[in-house]
């Protein structure tokens, strides 16, 4: 773990580095499957399946028999975790519906927005050991909050050709029933273009490995909108000499232990407590299950000692962390100055953990320094505002000439046509 | 243009084809300028300013005195309409501004949006034959009302290293100051990794040539957020037997203009509107300056007699046009049932040269069918939507063992750990 003192404003480049990841020479690998996936539809995504998933899948589609198992086989204290994170993503998702007034730009002509649900949405799930079913609250209630009409998840099977329990239950409960076996590129393929039976998405949601982002980056150079760019998950969290290093170094870790790609930064202007925080973490680290794994990313980890507070939320707003908790006294002060962040962790009971799985918000955030430019995934990333005007002919006498003398400057002689026809009709 | 009377489901897959265009070839050559942006900055810029807009730049910024050169230049009428166009789309966007309320997801677990706009944005206002100020306001005048610190605006010169006066006009009275002298790939990739002059930004917004489009590709797989995608301009527009010709061929041939890619489709029901309606785009288009480029683009125009509105509107919306003019006598109820669509034009006197230029709705629109996953630019595009939590220690007991069971269920113990210490200290 790198510490920085007090470092200079030429430092800051350095400090706020990522780690650097290159998929760049996926490119080929990626694209060729993805044809392939076009051309052949079901019969390459049940190849590939054999040939990455290790299984034989007779239907790609999870039968609703398969669901009523999962819903048998999900331990209760799970379920009943499960429903009450469905009940605060809900709650905060449902918030973010707007209203939509009409405005009278000048008389008689009205314009307004009207916010309408993508009608096709893809939901990627990875696999690996643990099953996300966090993200898939996540990504569905939003979507069915949002009124998507037809809504896809797409996650791999295990070798016996089975889904996790914890996955379709947390896909029922959130309204999702069109869940398929089918992971990585082919997962991103299939629904990118459609197979004969996964349908065609108009935008896909959801993590993954490089192989899979490589695809999605592909698949929306042409064919299907995608939530965000992705890159390794990270956590900045900011600390004074009152904060408790417990707390702290358990954020620290729990941002780490993701994966080897993970970063997290310790920002405060308290030297003494970067002391005992190191130590405190170290112990913690002791107990944990995934310390090898955790160890990896704690190298490029940094702890980053500021002159002041300015000082300090600056070079974060120039870091933009996906996650930024924020345990300082004045936590509410500092939050006010944050201007680049995904999602952000207020006082000590705050953890990030709160917001991956059940507080309210989403996790689906925008990494790497993504969160410049991109928010993270909310009810807005399911709809599309299409803008709607009504003009009235008392409303286009006045406006007409005005839209005439533009269309002459700009030389687009039938855009002007199409006011002075109407004029003359007036 | 091609009539399709009554066409079967199988056959909707080609009434709704676009003209196909691939740009893929063009991904190394427009890579290359921009590793030697990457490298060369402003003197690599100079140069190809000079080989592509042949003129030789000293500076590439616009100086204070260029601005007054230009509100000295600029026609008083010109300068009122967009004065007017100035006033409509400000107060059309300033009212897409919303607030954004606290939720308390549970007891003590307090969760929200803001709003923050993106620090730095960059504006592309490509050249040509005439001066694209309209589009100046478009993509200005919300990234000024969202807020942005930095607006950066490129445009080429002309021969002589000079602006047209009329953007410059419209830049200044939407409040950006920062002009540079800069066309195509070499604005793109200026504003994507910052020169010594011109400053990098986090999202680059406009249109432009298919040189332009693959530089946006490309810088936004990695360095920076894009507007969106872009292809060719189109219109639908919606006639019924009491529609009147000469708006709707109006109407049509504005969009034909555009270029030789442009499409226009007209959907009805009424065969007779669609004989009419023949008859008089054809009078029209003789007396039109762009006659020649307008006859090229009808040629994949489309004309598509349908059974009746439901059927209509379901074909309107595979569509998803950029623009969508509705002209029947039954418009606001076919605007009920519109889902896919850029910006709708309703009734007889809402051309869409309105929205194009004046009456307050942005111009900045998803086309080539980008409609059924995309919204056009609006004041959301220039701002973040960053959540926000704060979770009382009352809220954290309550809902720390639901974040501990889930989080052990996902086998991410450091998780679960950044709980348990909290708990712990409750």
């Amino acid at each position: 773990m790198q510490v920085y003192r007090y470092p200079s404003k030429d430092q800051w480049n350095e400090v706020v580095a990522r780690p650097t990841f290159d998929n760049s020479q996926l490119r080929d690998l990626v694209s060729g499957i993805l044809s392939q996936i076009k051309e052949g539809g079901d019969e390459v995504i049940k190849q590939l399946e054999e040939k990455f998933d290790h299984c034989q899948l007779t239907s790609l589609e999870v039968l609703p028999n398969e669901f009523e198992d999962a819903k048998a086989a999900i331990q209760p204290d799970l379920a009943a975790a499960i429903d009450r994170a469905y009940h605060n993503i809900a709650a905060f998702h449902e918030s973010q519906h707007h209203t939509y007034n009409k405005v009278e730009t000048q008389p008689g002509v009205h314009c307004w927005q009207k916010a309408i649900a993508i009608d096709k949405v893809g939901l990627y799930i990875p696999g690996g050991t643990a099953p996300l079913f966090s993200t898939v609250l996540m990504l569905a209630i939003p979507a069915k909050i949002a009124g998507c009409g037809e809504i896809v998840l797409c996650t791999p099977p295990n070798r016996e050709g089975k889904v996790n329990p914890a996955i379709l239950y947390a896909a029922w409960r959130s309204g999702v029933t069109k869940v398929y076996k089918c992971g990585g590129v082919q997962a991103i393929g299939a629904m990118a273009y459609g197979t004969e039976s996964v349908p065609k998405v108009y935008k896909i949601f959801g993590p993954g490995n490089q192989f899979v982002q490589m695809a999605k980056q592909l698949v929306s150079l042409r064919d299907v909108a995608i939530d965000m760019p992705a890159g390794p998950s990270e956590v900045a969290v900011i600390a004074d000499a009152e904060s408790n290093p417990e707390f702290v170094a358990s954020d620290f870790l729990s941002q780490a232990e993701h994966g080897a790609d993970s970063q997290a930064l310790l920002f405060t202007t308290s030297e003494q407590f970067a002391d005992k925080f190191i130590g405190v973490m170290e112990s913690q680290l002791e107990k944990l299950q995934r310390q090898e794994l955790t160890r990896k990313s704690l190298e490029h980890s940094k702890i980053v000692i500021c002159r002041d507070d300015e000082e300090m939320m600056e070079i974060v707003n120039e870091y933009a962390p996906e996650h930024l908790i924020i345990q300082t006294t004045n936590y509410l002060e500092l939050a006010d100055k944050v201007r680049n962040a995904g999602s952000v962790f207020l006082g000590p009971y705050s953890p990030e953990s709160a917001g991956d799985y059940a507080s309210g918000t989403n996790h689906t955030l925008p990494t790497n320094g993504y969160a410049k430019a991109y928010n993270g995934v909310n009810l807005d990333s399911y709809m599309r505002k299409v803008t709607f005007q009504e003009i009235s002919r008392e409303g286009l006498r006045d406006l007409g000439p005005v839209i005439e003398t533009m269309a002459t400057a700009e030389q687009l002689d039938a855009h002007r046509n199409a006011v002075t026809v109407r004029l003359a009709n007036i």
